[in-house]
């Protein structure tokens, strides 16, 4: 027996820690797995090893491991295999074709937490390395739905629409839900929250109601008022994307068929018969030419047919912010504008109302080359705003919310332009980090309003962007970094000027 | 100011562990790094986030980045830029060709624990997928000599040996390394323990002497008594080979480039000037035909070239143990009756007096074709036992040890054949899997004894082999393992048997 050292950490999976001289008499290597045996209580831990955090005799057991074991004072180990998984993902790095079942094995490993985070990150790189094919792609995919909660609707055909991301200010989803919604299809929208960006649809959605439902609540709100906009987070829905995700993050990668996977796994779940898939085109985005926007699109069209979901992708203007705002508050405010038909720039209105008219058309409510004017129709009759304010009640928010009410950030800075000139270059990426250091998603009504887009006319002094911030300190130095990353930059009569030159 | 709550444990690296509302705050996502700051004290460390472990305004600090922050009780974060290396090992999985900065800066963040498992794992998973070209592994191979320890010796030539494994009771260096240095040649040889094993050339002399010494000491020895034979592990000698086996034994993987670089950078870094490599072949083994041997000591030899050490390869038969025992106390007894010239296997002799003599005459103390002989000369004079002697004194041991002192296990076993017939299967790995389970390497008095060997005629109830231990329970379930197992399997005129069929 060995006795128990209780480490207070919750570090996200069964693990436990052997003193070096117990570990080699029992031929135990770090990332071997035992069986773990206390009295009326056992589990399955990967073994770490250390020379001086436990002494001979003693276990060092964490959180989660010791709460199976009925936080036992002393427990057995037996050595007990690796997961079955681990041979499949060797085979993926030897580029060989995996079986429904090894696919289906390893997502139940990364779901269950059995995987150490050097194994998961091997399948992440080798995933990278190493497309899988096709049949695949469509067992991976099915296998990240069935390991997941599912929403089943009585009522068809059910909607969903996707960004794959890459363009700042994309708050099309708050006017396309309800539109779609307003015409009678059903919409359940699950979004995400940022991680790199200044906003998900979630974050931004948040600012006017509650985003964390149950499935079973997911169903219910839809069903009763045609749509949500929801955080996928807190569902349960795919939950394997959430485990890559924070792999993929810390490599900075994006392994092709896990990103199909993973977008279609979320659309699966919900029971989407038709998507719409949104794909930003142009420098800076995630598709540098309209060339890899067609073949992420066949590669779509192709797993939905495979999964049974009709989809269509749209692939749309990525080289500037869609509207004139980035993050949360700012970004809401600027949809409602829209929904109550004051105004609001038309690149937001436009996009919005393409994305909504092919859902239109793919449900059956409007003929084929008649969606956009029938989302016009909608969003125009105000029965879109109404729609959006329904979804806010029904998802625990306050319905009568107006543009004006909506609470920005209260210090605010402008950028202003040096001389006289146009937009010559514009850099999304860099109005995004802008946005981030004045404190946005985390700070709601942080964020950056674009006073001028790319070719438009600039006068000296002019305001190119306005930052704004509920911190002083954050706006500071949201302005300092805007102020040396020049994200907008004005061209004139003058080309240059000695000295302080500003480097681009 | 964040307060600190200490996690008492070392887990090997910088890591800090913050609230999700701090750090979602600062824009900070798992595997991102801060910089840490205390008063008079700062460190960088690695983001982990929790929603439970800590509250808000508090920082979870484990024991080694607490102690470089001189345990402060409050710090303030800063984000801090990924490590360079991490845009290298992106590279890499990308297929591109690799600078020799680029590869010593993933190597010098090994060995300073500077990556993170997922960002390890995905440089081991890539460098086995995409093998380097020549010109890296080289890169490679001299960046893992320059970040650790390395011995300069003054008088050259500086021989050394090694073997690539695969082949259980490969005890030859403890005859090598004495027959060498007898010669008047110096071999610092650095071996390693068993990992998989039943124990490595390490686990070997520490039976009869410490084997733990710095580069400085292992110096000091050779050059006082020719040799010696320690476990570089304790020497800080290739460090950044110790973290890359840990992740790559957690995947059963054995990259290519990396293996080679493995083997040439232990010995770039005691300063030897020609190697001779023992390549065992044959099933069951690292190299299953002698075309993948030459293709390795192809490979080898043309580093070997490129960092100025001349390697020759001895491509040796692999098919079944060297001598007749595997288990640390065992294969030194066997090692110390040949050098004692009491008899002994003739496989072990023969083994080791061949790669002696290659060492003999690539150190131009025997002539072409003449080191054999030297090497047996040298054997049946009685010098390499003396010269073994006086590594062992010189290490801290008796050099009195003779073979009949060397303790065995007490309890002892025998696996007794079913038939009259003749050995027609061997399976090495199942014989040192039941050694294991009989305590071998912990328990050094622990093994196994080989009484027949392939081809071998054997009556029914002669002992195949014989199982030994210093505890009960472990020799019972070794015994039990054995007779599962069938590690050496005995055919004759029965050739089936109904019921009770054994499947092999």
């Amino acid at each position: 027996m060995l006795e128990v050292r209780h480490f207070d950490i919750e570090i996200g999976q069964n693990k436990i820690m052997l003193n070096l001289a117990d570990a080699q008499e029992r031929g135990l290597n770090p990332g071997d797995r035992v069986r773990v045996r206390a009295k009326g209580a056992s589990t399955t831990a990967i073994v770490d090893i250390t020379s001086q955090m436990v002494k001979q005799g003693e276990i060092g057991i964490f959180t989660e491991a010791l709460k199976e074991l009925k936080e036992a004072k002393a427990v057995d180990i037996l050595p007990a295999p690796k997961p079955a998984s681990l041979c499949y993902i060797k085979m993926l790095m030897d580029n060989q074709k995996l079986r429904e079942d090894q696919i289906r094995s390893i997502v139940q490993d990364i779901v269950d937490n059995n995987l150490s985070d050097i194994e998961l990150s091997a399948y992440i790189t080798a995933s990278y390395i190493h497309n899988l094919d096709p049949q695949e792609t469509e067992w991976l995919t099915r296998a990240m739905i069935e390991t997941g909660k599912r929403i089943h609707f009585d009522v068809h055909p059910v909607m969903d629409t996707h960004s794959i991301g890459g363009v700042p200010g994309n708050k099309v989803s708050l006017l396309v839900v309800p539109i779609v919604a307003a015409s009678g299809l059903l919409i359940p929208k699950t979004s995400s929250r940022a991680i790199t960006g200044a906003g998900g649809t979630a974050d931004l959605m948040e600012v006017v109601a509650p985003v964390e439902f149950s499935a079973e609540e997911i169903k219910e709100i839809t069903e009763t008022v045609g749509g949500v906009i929801v955080w996928g987070g807190a569902t349960n829905i795919a939950p394997a994307d959430d485990k890559l995700i924070k792999a993929e993050y810390a490599l900075s990668i994006d392994p092709y068929s896990q990103m199909l996977a993973s977008i279609m796994a979320k659309k699966g779940a919900v029971g989407a018969d038709a998507v719409v898939v949104d794909m930003p085109v142009g420098p800076g985005t995630k598709l540098a030419t309209p060339e890899a926007g067609r073949s992420l699109a066949k590669d779509l069209l192709d797993l939905g047919e495979r999964l049974n979901i009709r989809v269509e992708c749209a692939m749309t203007f990525g080289g500037s912010p869609v509207g004139r705002t980035i993050g949360p508050a700012l970004e809401v405010q600027e949809a409602l504008i829209v929904l109550e038909n004051k105004g609001g720039p038309n690149s937001l209105r436009e996009k919005s109302l393409s994305l909504a008219g092919i859902l239109l058309e793919m449900g059956g409510v409007a003929g084929r080359g008649e969606g956009y004017k029938s989302a016009e129709e909608i969003l125009t009759s105000g029965r879109a705003l109404g729609k959006f304010r329904e979804i806010i009640e029904a998802q625990g928010g306050d319905p009568k919310i107006k543009s004006e009410d909506i609470q920005i950030g209260e210090n605010c800075e402008d950028i202003l332009a040096y001389s006289n000139g146009y937009v010559v270059a514009f850099y999304n990426k860099r109005l995004v980090e802008i946005a981030r250091i004045a404190g946005a998603p985390a700070d709601k009504e942080a964020g950056v309003i674009i006073r001028k887009k790319m070719g438009e006319r600039v006068k000296k002094d002019e305001p190119l962007i306005t930052i704004c911030s509920n911190s002083d300190w954050m706006l500071d130095s949201a302005t300092k970094d805007a102020k040396r990353s020049m994200p907008i930059v004005v061209e004139g009569m003058l080309l240059e000027r000695y000295p302080n030159v500003k480097e681009i």
